[in-house]
């Protein structure tokens, strides 16, 4: 920031700017109504904002959405129930529905494809969901993403089949609830960058995620990093960040 | 209860015991000091008590250990620090100390030895303590133990390189901390009783062995049982009395 | 492994099978589609894999029954509310179904009958529906199985008039909610295997059953071992492996 | 309250007291130091305060004895470890310490016994402090009490021995600590009130005595009440309560 | 136990009763359906079994309830929703609904009225539900008890209003939810026994009453005991208990 | 920051400041060594840093307290336990020591008092240590404090006796631990603001304080804010942000 | 209380008030049936009592409202659902509704408005619910407030933009839900009084807001207070006392 | 796995390895002692085995790292305290001490230095144990990395001050305690991956790192990754795989 505001200072300094012009540069956003849009988000961190559904009614994210299509921006919303998305139908007919990740989207630009790929790996079926929800948003920022279902420990031949194309990704999303012991497995067994999402999938001591959450967490495999539970959201935009680094570093910056 | 309760009573009414007798036999316990021996348990449930030595003084552990010299009875007691250990080598100069499993012991009768052995295996040696524990109470009881250490899913290859000898035990213990993984594993994997346990290895999110208890609980192996937290003892007993109906099964009975 | 391994690879040596064929044989599964078929599961561990139907639609569960009727394999479906049984009953023609127990399920192969009884008790009547989950699980593995319901501590000396007859099963199921007292007197009264269930009968400090949980942890009795709250089918699935390895043994293997 | 202070008003309106006199008579209390001393506690709830030693230095309880000494009252101090009992000793010479119970006291005045007994009755050995805790306090405040110790659920048969002694006392207090089924026990067998108590005995999923204590709470016997964990103290003043109000009533009030 | 059975004993060893008669008499209930109905309970500890009705269907309550009626026994059911209330009404048409205390009753024998009186306090209105399941269940065992309501600690002095009245019963019975802090403004204000019910009144902090729970556990007002969250049914069963046995002493047993 | 700013840049754009100059502005501090001083403090928020001696050695607290001297600031240092700053004894000898509140500090600039006071009140005397260190700070920043120990709700009647004097504070801090009851009797009765400090005193259920904690964030009385328990110094510092605005408001700012 | 108590004795002593007369001023409230109307409280605490709807079915607010109505007391009511309030809509037609922030009213004195005023603050959209009820009460008890949504530390330059306009409030409400920074910010940014409101908004780790509790309780920023999860009434009314007092200085009191 | 066994599957069925060969290829370690050396590791997963100090005894770890020592491998081992670095001083004499990270380690060979950076960023000073030790494996490894120590949120300019220099590195390592905010913060303002650290620094509601770990795991920025608590050495190792990726890549791997 520093060096950021030395240049507008200078340029004030130097009557290039007037002083009202700098502030509006050094703010870097328009003031709105009550969600202000963070329009400099990209800038900073790389990727735009996503709408986070849950707890906005029908109406409230058809309003967002046609914010988006006014600014030809793309558009995608995550956390959506099945009786939000067909209470969405009606009101952006010319979006697309993902009802199995609980997304609706609307792609007004090209994606911009980025080099490097995210293998998607989930322990059972039930975290279908969340491995679908970190797909989509993958492949929204143009991240290459495979998915390898229902291959966990309860039949660990089955994983042990996939390890060759797992060891030609460079990020490895594993999604797993109940003990959530898949993530061990795969630390141990691939060099990449390992993102473990805890699924609130199983009953009783599962703990709604929180035991599949702390395993992942004090793994014996080094080097894990986790996200919140169902987070496939936070997954993809970790992997994110590691695919944009990538990409920024391999075309030399 | 009611058919032993009935021969008795057929006794007394056949006259054979008289009414003070047969309350004694229905009974089946000496009134003792403070600390009542239960001189029933090994008839009721295959096993004599094992003496808990948390939260008891040295002295006040040889002194139950000289009413089992006095006995004649085999005495073991668990859960004794090294500190504890150290106080007891004067006190019962006839003992054996087994230090890195907690445990001292006098066994003054030859043990029955039972068919069929136990596969107790740990993921790290941190968890030696416990599998340690287990195993002494195993031979204890005349049943045969075979320890394989450090062979967690962190490096999964190595606990597969076992598979041959350890599906030749009739009952599998499987000791973790931290994330509680390897009971999934083995439970997947071979077809015997496995028995589950806990440790307290780890640290911030391994909560104290919690995690690894809800992990283990919680596993998609089918059929696992679990017992407390670095409870090596209550793994072995639960193993006891699986080989105890084994035996008698075999035997006929 | 390294023994089956080895004679796989002695008869690639032998040019008996070519890689490919051993590859095929030592992976032991199939490739299919999401939900990918654990053909090695009895083999592996010695019972067919039972579906679990909470977290699935009914649409799914009849899609999963029909593959089972086509590869002529018993089928049964546990985890079932009213509501999903009855939106099977049109789907699943001819199912057997089992509200009491949340099971649906389809027997195409007469159940081979092995040697040895399974005690289930329950301390209250609203532990019922687990204890029949329990029940129907060990039937469809074909181990015979007793009932014995709402004889808790509450009065205790119901339990005590069942001692003769539950004194003669190979395992001991117990089952109880609220305080989960009723396996310590069991544990402290038979020899057998005892594994307790807890349930999530009880309100306020019961919580949802984690105190009766903890509480079995924790027994003064020796020995037992615990499942997850309300896991019927884990206690069934942990007696199956006791009672297959006393067959086993018993039949001289 | 109403009555009394119109009493007090109706003697200053009359002129008995002046306004000073019935200021002091309603506080009910004298200013002192730091601790106030409340003068008024045995008349309004029928015993003297009871001083906690937990988070007191020995010269504190040292100098709060004097006082009690000076005013010639009966002095009763608890939750002492031996070390604060050991730095005592030189401090109170004329006071009597039971380290068993964690208790020093000084009885000044004959002690004005009440009719009606308890049973205290314990688990297990290790629930001994926490019995004679309350032993101590039931016999300062009058009551007399007897101990059933180490009768706990692993070998029931012990307790039912004691069955017809237990059922002549007028309260029951049980002490218990691991899964705390002890009371569950009591409260189906017998009619007095029963005061549960859960101790920190265990470890792991004993939960520092929170297991114990949930169980106690959500017990299938009906009408147990339930104290703090390790609160013998408390579960005497309880019996206490109910002892006084059965004199009371008997005496004809 | 000891002195009963030695009792019979002796009647077997006389000739009077023969052996099964004697087992009958020792066993004390009678074999019937899932639910095995307690004949002794009232004869064991005080009071008949009341039904708890959370988890049964108005069906499963109706078909209880009629066993009842043949059996010409009082029948009250606690713990129903509105819901149920209003499925029962077609069901027991002779019975008595109280929908604000959840309960449903039905009073064939006249009720044994006992000497003594309860007060039962509330903190707030929505305590209310919780005393009145008290208050009808104090009634159905004969007990009279006084209703004071919405009388916390936020208006203090609106509870010192009642002190003469309160100051009057033999057990007062103090419901709060929230903090949960007027049971120890009782317990510091009267002498005879307070039994302290935690209600699930709150939110967020309140932890559905376990925050009010854990503050009635803590209090610093000497020998309150504690009943479950929300459980007028236990606190009155409590208060049962503690009257009993003052009707029993008064009466010279 | 807007307008700060604002004023900066037309600096710079009027050539009063240069480039470099405005940026050392608007950074406002200095880069040091590891620990940063934040010399704008006071500046923001009206107040010194107070250094938090908990995790800090003697050596590293006494060198922190050079810098201050040298620079001629007040020093002052909390959460020292008696160990530590019997350590500091010979380290800062210029310092004065308050082992009672775990305090140290070094007064060289004349306080600058303000108008009003705060009433600071403990329920029990183990409250006192959190009691003394609130009015150590509120005294080092200037504001006025009065301290009333022991008026706990055990005995409501002493805390009734202090009303007058309470009611002339401006703001009130109560400290409780065990079931924090005290501040809902003190938010019902006085209208100032309201600070509750809950502590760690109490065992078992007292939760470390918790117990207290959720108490008073889910109290009854109306409009109580709470700090972290035992955090005397954030009660302090919260009690101070008020008494400067109500000093800011009053000389017409 | 001693000094008014003491008044009122002298005027009973001087014959000017009769014993009853006395009485009733010392009591202080009127019987009435269950819902007692704490008439003294705007006298002691500053302000009327807000009835909390949460619990509480449409016809008792409605009753509730009436009696209001009828003492023309000004009636506010929070908690409320969509639900309840369209249910009340038919019932008091001559209220006003604010769906957005749970709310009914009825204004029938004018309100007495207050000097000051009170920045609320949230981190994000979903927390505007929170603030808008801490907005209606503060003006409800005639105290001006201003909210800034949607301003959290994802993108704090949002935030910094508003600095001038907060730190004109005299105290400032930070409402965040999640990991809750924002109020770290803030009270490390102003010098006010800051009350920090966690909200219910985020899952999984969010824990229904006691995430965002925490990490406000232990922020590294000193003075902040906090209020109970999704508490807007609370953190308003707590604003209020500050504000009084801050009037009641200002006016010489 | 599948085209590794296929090559040596082929390797065999041409005779060119015969089947013990095989197996020992396939196997990929050597049977050792109870700790199991994986020497298979830096091949799986791109780094060598880090040992874990906690738990082992000096004269173990003495042992282990003369191991290394023979073997010629670079050895390091972290989480010693002060205490047990002392033990070790005369017992590896060759080693080097770091106790401010509470390492030992010893480099034989040189350190294979790889392109790219880490951000260690800390709060707090309590936090620099936790950020040496991240920034120690990450050099053991071959990384660079800064620290930028004590620029937390409670006076977020100071962090603002840095934030050239940040946006300059790969990964950003971020380390807090208490409320754990410093990681939305960064995570909203820089693009790269953002790996986060709770310490356990803070007390009460700090909830020994637990309120920051959740915090952080549900924090408003997007793509944030978390760790343990206080897990410095699998930030770094996870900073590690990204950076090993990073390289591979750019290598045109």
């Amino acid at each position: 920031m520093n060096n950021d505001l030395l240049s507008v200072l200078k340029l004030v300094s130097e009557g290039t700017l007037n002083a009202e012009q700098a502030l509006e540069t050094i703010q870097g956003f328009t003031n709105g109504s009550d969600a202000k849009i963070d329009t400099d988000r990209k800038n900073r961190v790389g990727f735009e904002e996503v709408v986070y559904g849950r707890g906005k009614t029908p109406a409230q994210i058809a309003a967002i959405s046609k914010v988006y299509a006014e600014k030809q921006v793309n558009f995608i919303c995550t956390g959506l129930s099945e009786e939000k998305i067909n209470g969405l139908r009606d009101l952006c007919t010319d979006c697309t529905f993902v009802p199995e990740a609980g997304i609706v989207k609307r792609i007004v630009n090209p994606i911009d494809t980025k080099e490097g790929t995210v293998a998607v790996i989930t322990a059972g079926t039930s975290d279908l969901y969340v491995a679908k929800e970190a797909k989509e948003i993958l492949e929204f920022c143009g991240v290459g993403a495979k998915l390898y279902a229902d291959i966990g420990v309860a039949g660990i031949h089955r994983f042990l089949s996939h390890k060759d194309d797992i060891s030609r990704a460079d990020v490895i999303i594993v999604i797993a609830g109940m003990e959530g012991a898949l993530p061990s497995i795969t630390g141990g067994m691939f060099p990449q960058p390992v993102i473990a999402v805890p699924t609130s999938a199983g009953y009783g001591t599962a703990l709604n995620g929180f035991t599949a959450l702390f395993a992942m967490l004090t793994s014996c495999a080094a080097g894990l990093t986790v996200v919140n539970i169902d987070n496939g959201f936070g997954a993809a935009m970790a992997a994110v960040r590691i695919i944009n680094i990538l990409n920024l570093r391999k075309s030399g910056h």
